[in-house]
């Protein structure tokens, strides 16, 4: 049985994370280990309901993300967090808590999110009708030494999950086949 | 490996919630099997700061808790859940979410737990200073159909901690020496 994980997905919104985190979950579930997917929406609505978007209210959102990977971390699950997490001090204390974590910077730019903008937030954002929105009017503190970056502009899903699983098997999260 | 399950007690404060919970834990984790304790002060301190006691913060609180044990749960963990939970109604959900789900009635008497008042709480909460004080000024309502109850004014540690130990057993929740 390999040791429980969890993998951090960090970045914009639009820029994948749900995307590459049901695809990390179907293949590590076809490959036998369930996988557990806490995703800021999840969060927010079970642990954090009433949090606002102030850095104080987002840093205690990502604490109880924090808090439940590690627990489940430590009972030997696969966790995958998929959630914006922009600052990088309480990544950083996710880090130290849960111990084996796999930060992943799922990386895309400004302009190709606004460009790509499929649920029109990026719009709302530039206009001011959304406030406090990461990346346009609050900020983003991008990784400085993640486990991996993957670029959604540069990759295809396929490859970007392949490219976090060799990481899991090299270092003994998931079985190699 | 047995499968996951919680173990709720429920019971007034100083019944002896925790000293079960912490006796279940050092027997079972003497046999192999690795437990995570949720109180409810840990619980209030890392998913629940600024609720109070009212019943609908009571509740919010009670339901995060019963999120993250059916997380743990469905992941094979032995959780241990020792928290007041004074409303059936917030208990029966945690039941219909987690499934695999012990609910162990600490009881002990109102007079038997004045009299001891340990800590003192009880005194607070008959002059007043403490207000809504389950089992005083608040309501407390008890289990109707629980797995176990437990008298821990009739029986001890021991005796407590055994009963609920066969009772896993009986049920596959962990294995027979």
């Amino acid at each position: 049985m390999p040791k429980g994980v969890t993998v951090w997905l960090t970045g914009l919104s639009g820029a994948g994370k749900s995307t590459i985190a049901h695809a990390l979950q179907a293949n590590a579930e076809s490959r036998g280990r369930l996988v557990e997917i806490l995703d800021g929406d999840i969060v927010r609505e079970n642990l954090s309901r009433g949090l606002g978007f102030s850095k104080e209210d987002r840093d205690t959102n990502i604490r109880r993300i924090a808090f439940v990977s590690h627990l489940l971390t430590r009972h030997g699950a696969f966790v995958i967090v998929a959630a914006i997490s922009p600052y990088a001090g309480v990544r950083n204390e996710a880090r130290e808590m849960i111990g084996d974590f796999v930060e992943v910077h799922v990386d895309c730019s400004i302009d190709v999110l606004t460009a790509r903008d499929t649920k029109g937030l990026y719009a709302k954002a530039l206009t001011g009708e959304i406030k406090n929105f990461t990346g346009i009017s609050d900020p983003y503190e991008a990784p400085t030494s993640p486990e991996l970056v993957v670029s959604t502009a540069r990759e295809d899903v396929a490859q970007s999950v392949g490219r976090i699983e060799r990481y899991l098997e090299a270092n003994g999260y998931i079985n190699t086949d």
